[in-house]
C-alpha cells in the first residue's frame, strides 16, 4: 500500500495514472537487484527518456548541483550542450565506471561511426548493507536493467539502485510518484524517480515522524550522521528546454526538503531533469537552424510546484515501499515502521 | 507574540537568546518604515555584519540564486572576490538605485581615497500596497535605516523592507530567528533574517494551512500568482569562508520550501550568507599570506540545519507579526489569521 | 585611421560593412560625452539591439563573468530569464544607480502598467581622469545616449563611456568591429563593443608592442597595475537562444586574451551578448508555447571565432582611436603611440 | 630542441629550472604510452600533486570548464568540496571508466575502511590516429603512469595521453611549462602540463603561423573542424584556496586563446588547477577549525599572468615535440614542420 492509498495527503496538484514517472508518455523504468550471500545488496535503475536510441534522439536535459558530494557521471556535456544522449543509470558509487562503460559499450555497438558519448550515471553509497568495496555490479548487470526497462507501474523499495540504501536512519530505496496539471495549465505531466540514501529530520505529509519516533539526525549530533546521498531524476513531456529544465531540477531540492532532508555536506544531491517532447529532440546531423518549442518562463511555475509534489511524495513512497534488509558485516537496517506512521498521521488529523 | 511563544514547534535546534539575526554577535538591523498618506507603504532595513566601517573590515561572504528573477545589487563582486564591503540594505525594487547611491555616497564620505565599492542592495516588489512607481525612497532614507542599526530585538512584521509586502496571499514583512549550536558542535550561532513577499501553498510547522484557508496559490491556477520575492540575509559567527557560505546560503532555500514557498518564475530569491568571525576580515592593505580560520567541510552539517529551521522560522515569523494594510490604490491585505491559525495547529496536535 | 585600414590584419573572418557592432541589423548606439573643466572627463554609452521598445520586445540575451570584480547591474535576472528588457548602458563605476533610474524611468513612462524592470548596466572605473567622486553622470546624460543612439558608423575612442579610461597604460575608450560569416555558413553577422579600461601586456596583431614599448603590467611588478575592467558586448543576427549566447560571451575573453590582457584581480570583466533574431524575440503576455529557432550546437563554432577576432580587434580599436587625455588632479594619458606601433608592426612584416 | 631554446619568446615572466609543472616541488608526472600494432595510439598521463597518498592528504583544487563538451569525471566532488584527492589522470575519451576503476582500486588498496572516493580523469579525443572503440587502455596502464611518476623533466609530445592526439591540424601532445614569481612577489612556482588535441587558427609567439602554412580551422570552412579537446592541468605552490584556484584555472583558458585556440563547440576544455601549499593540506578526520593561509585578492595577480604564459608556452611545446604518427585505419598526421615556423618566425624578427 502505497502512502497516498493509506490516505497520506501530499500537495495539491493531482497525481498522473500510475503515479509515477512513467507516466509521462515514452518514459522506461528497469532495475537490476543484485541480492546475493551475505554481503551483496546493490543493484541498478535505469530510466530511458523514450524507446528510440537517445544517441540519435537525444533529449532536452539540465542538471542541478543539490549538493556535489558525488560522483555523478556526465554533468558537464550535459550543461554545455543542454542534452542527454545515453539512458540515465543509477547504481552503487563505487560501480559508476561499470554503469559508463555498459552505456558505452552500448552505444558504440548500436552507432557504428561513433567514438564519443557523453554516459550519465548517478549514484548513492550503499556500503553500509553492501559489500561496496567487492565492486559486484557488472556490465551486463547495467544492460539488463536498460533493455528490461518497461513503462507503466514501477516497482519501489528494495529494487535495483535501491536495494541497499538508507534514508533517514529507517531502509530507504527507489521512489516514484508523478503530477498532471489541469489542461487550462497545458496538461503536462511531471514524473520524478529517486533513490533515496539520505538523512535530516524525517517529515512525513508535515507530521515530524523522526522527533515522534526518536530517530533523526540531531540526535547524538553526531556529524556525518546526515550524510549519504539522494538521486532524483524528472521527466516531463512539456516543451522546455535547457535553461527551464535546469529550474525545474533546482525545485525538486524543494521537495526533498519538504520531507526533512537539509542536504548535509557528505550528501550528494543531484537531479537530472529532462523533456521527452518530441518536436525538441535532438539529431546528429541537423543542418542549419531547428524550429524548436518551448513555453514562456511565465509558464512553467505549475511544473516547479509538480515538481516539488512530486519529489516529496517519491521520496515517502521509497520509505514506505522498502522493507527490513540484513547484509554486509551482518549489518542490517528496519523498514520505516509504517503502521507507527500512520497512526502518529492518524492523531494529528492528517490521515482520517 | 511570536509563532515560538504560541507554543509553534520549529525543528530541533535551540533557538539564540532573541531568536533573532542579531544574537550573532555584533550584528545589527536598523529599518525606515515609510507610511505616509494613502500610498506610500514602503522602506528600508538595513544589516550590519559588525560595528566597524565594513569597507576597512569587509567580512566574507555569498550570495546564491534561489531563482535569479529580481534586481539585487552586488552579486558578481561578492561571488568573485568571496567578501561583502557595504551593510546590505533592502528596500523595493524600484529602489535599488537609491540604496546603491546610498552605500556608496557613504562609503566615499568615511573613506576618502575611496573610487570604487561594492554596494549590496536587495529588494521585493511592494507595488501592490504601495506606490512603487512614486519612487519615494530617499537616500536619507536608507541612511537612517543604517545609522539607527542596533543589536537586540528586531522589529518584524510591516516595518522597514517589509512595510508593502505580501506573503502566501497574506501581508508579509520583516521576519528573523536564530539557532544556536551546541557546544560539542563549536556553540555557534546562525541567525536569519528575511523579507518576505512570495507565494505557494503555506505550511505552519507541517501544517498545510493554506489549503486548509483556502488562500493558496493553486486555488485558481492563475499563472504568477506565486511570484514575488524573498530575500533572506544569513549571519554566522562560525569561521567559514565563501565556499562554505555560498552552501550555508543554499540551505536557506531549504527552509523557505518547508514554508510552502516554490521559488516561482517571477520569484526573485535571493540569500546572502557572510560570516563575522574576526580571524577572517578583510582589510585594505594587506600584504603576503593571511592567517585564516575554517571549519572543515565536515563540520558545516549543524550549520546547514541551523540555517534551514531559522530561514522556516523567520518566515512564519514575518507572517504573524505582520498587521492588515491598506494602501496603494485603495488596495489591501489582510493579515495571517493568527487566532485561526492556533485553531488549526491545536487541532492537529501541533500546538497544545 | 583604423588600425584594419592601416594595414593591421586581425584573424581570418571577413569583416561586416561599417566593422561595427551596427553591422547588426537593427543594433544602434549612442555615445553622451562628459568633457567638461579640468575633472570631468566620463560618459556614457547606449547599445540598442533594435529600434522598438525592450521591455515590449525583449531579446534573449546572455552575461558571461569574465571577472566579477565590478558592478554591473542586471545581472542574475538576464541569466534566470535568458532575456534583456532594456538597451544596455555603459557608464562609469559610480554612475551605475544613475545609469539605472534613468532607464527605470523611461520604462515606467513609456509602460504604463510596469513596476519592474530588471536594468543593464555596465561600468568601468575612469577614476584616474574623471572626479568620479564627483558623480557627474546625470540621468538626462543616460537618456541622451539612448535617444541619440543610431546605426552606421559607431564613434571611437574618447567618446561616451570611454571619455576616461586607461588601456595596457594608454588612452583607452569605445571600440567596435564586426565579422561577418560566409551565406554557407548561415551569412550571420557578429558585431562587438568595448569600453577599454584594463592592463596586461599589449600585444597589436601578435606583436608584444607593450615590452617593445616598455609600457606593460610586468614592468614595475607592482601589483595592481593592471587592474581596470573592460566591458564587452556582443551582438548577432544568428539565432541563437540564451545557452548558446552565453557560450558566445565567453569566447569573448579569448579575444580580451589575444591582445594581452590578463582578467586581473581588479579587472571588472564582463561580457553582454544577445541575439536580435526577430523570430525569437519575447512579448509580454504570450500564452502557450513560443515556436523559436536555433542553431544546433554544432553551427555555433563559426560564431565563436568571429566573435574572438572582433573583440581583439575592437580592443585595438580603442587604442588607435583614442586621443591623449588630461583630467582630474592634472592627470594625463598619452594615446597609444600609432605610429611607432605602426613601425614595429612594419618592422615585423605584419604590416606592409 | 624546445621553442624557447630555439630562441621564441613566450611573455614576460621567467620561467622554473625545467620549465615545467614539476618545477613546483612535490609534482610528479608519469606517462604509460601506448604504440602497438597499427591501430593502438594512446596512453595515460598522471599527474601527482605530491608524493603521499592523496586521499589522506588533500590538495585545495578547482576545476574550470573552459567548454564542457567533454567526460571528465570528477567535477562536481571538486568544485563543491574544493579539493583532490585522487591523482589526476589523462586519458582517452573511452578510457575514462578504466581510470576511474584504476584510482578507485588504488585509493581502496590503499586506505583499508574507504567505500568511496572521487577519481579526477580527463580525456581527450584520440580516435584519429587510435582505434579507440577498441578500448584498450587498461587499469594496469593507468596504474602504471602513477607508480612511474616522476619530478624533474616531462617528456613532451607522442608519450602517455598525448600519444594519438591532434592540435591545429598537425599532430599533438603532451606539454608542460612552468613560471616562477621573483621574490618581491612571493617567489611562488606555476606549472602546466597540456594534452592538446585541439584546432583554430595557430599562432606562435604572436606569429599566425597556421595561416602562413595554410593549415587552420577556417580554410575549408569545415563545422567541425576545430573540435577536439584541450586539458591543462595547473600547479602551484602558492597558498590559494578553491576560490581563487578557480579563478586561476580560468585564465590557463586566456593561455590557450593566445596560441589560437577557440574552444570550438566539440571542444572539451577543462582546466584543473590546485594548490601544493603544505599548510592547506586536507586530513580525513581533522576536528574543529583550521588555520590556513591564503593569499589576498590582489596578490593573485601575477599567478594570472604567470598561467597565461605558462600555459600558451605548454600548447605550443607539445606541437613542437609531437613527431609524425600513423595509426589506426591508416590515418596519418604530420608533426609541426618545426624548421618553417622558426623560419617564419626569423623572418618576423620573433626568432633571431
Amino acid at each position: 500500500q502505497r502512502p497516498r492509498e493509506a490516505g497520506i495527503p501530499f500537495g495539491v496538484v493531482l497525481t498522473g495514472p500510475a503515479n509515477a514517472i512513467t507516466d509521462v508518455p515514452g518514459v522506461r523504468v528497469g532495475h537490476t537487484t543484485l541480492i546475493q550471500g551475505d554481503s551483496i545488496r546493490t543493484g541498478v535503475t535505469a530510466i530511458l527518456p523514450h524507446g528510440a536510441d537517445l544517441y540519435r534522439e537525444k533529449v532536452p536535459a539540465a542538471i542541478h548541483l543539490g549538493n556535489g558530494y558525488g560522483k555523478l557521471a556526465g554533468y558537464s556535456q550535459v550543461q554545455e550542450l543542454g542534452e542527454l544522449e545515453t539512458p540515465i543509470v543509477l547504481t552503487n558509487t563505487l560501480a559508476v565506471a561499470t554503469g559508463m562503460n555498459a552505456l558505452i559499450m552500448a552505444c558504440l555497438r548500436d552507432n557504428p561511426g561513433v567514438g564519443s558519448v557523453n554516459a550519465v550515471v548517478g549514484e548513492t553509497n550503499d556500503g553500509f548493507l553492501n559489500d561496496i568495496r567487492g565492486r559486484h555490479v557488472t556490465e551486463a548487470d547495467v544492460l539488463r536493467a536498460i533493455e528490461t526497462a518497461t513503462d507503466g507501474p514501477v516497482a519501489e523499495g528494495n529494487v535495483g539502485a535501491g536495494t541497499g540504501t538508507l534514508c533517514f536512519g529507517w531502509k530507504g530505496g527507489i521512489g516514484t510518484a508523478s503530477r498532471k496539471l489541469p489542461e487550462s495549465l497545458g496538461g503536462y505531466t511531471v514524473g520524478v524517480l529517486v533513490q533515496t540514501n539520505f538523512g535530516g529530520v524525517l517529515n512525513v505529509a508535515g507530521v515530524p515522524v523522526g522527533p515522534l519516533l526518536g530517530e533523526y539526525y540531531w540526535v547524538d549530533e553526531l556529524e556525518g550522521k546526515a550524510d549519504g546521498s539522494c538521486m532524483i531524476v524528472v521527466a516531463t513531456d512539456a516543451p522546455v528546454l535547457s535553461r527551464n529544465l535546469e529550474r525545474i531540477a533546482k525545485r525538486a531540492m524543494l521537495g526533498l526538503a519538504r520531507t526533512g532532508g537539509i542536504a548535509s555536506n557528505g550528501s550528494g544531491d543531484y537531479v537530472i531533469a529532462f523533456s521527452t517532447a518530441e518536436e525538441n529532440r535532438i539529431r546528429p546531423g541537423q543542418q542549419g537552424p531547428r524550429t524548436l518549442s518551448e513555453l514562456t518562463n511565465g509558464a512553467v511555475s505549475p511544473l516547479f510546484l509538480a515538481t516539488i509534489e512530486a519529489t516529496e511524495e517519491a521520496i515517502i513512497n521509497s520509505l514506505f515501499a522498502a522493507e527490513d534488509m540484513t547484509g554486509h558485516d551482518g549489518h542490517s537496517r528496519e523498514a520505516l515502521p509504517v503502521e507507527k506512521v500512520l497512526e502518529l498521521l492518524r492523531e494529528r488529523g492528517v490521515v482520517k
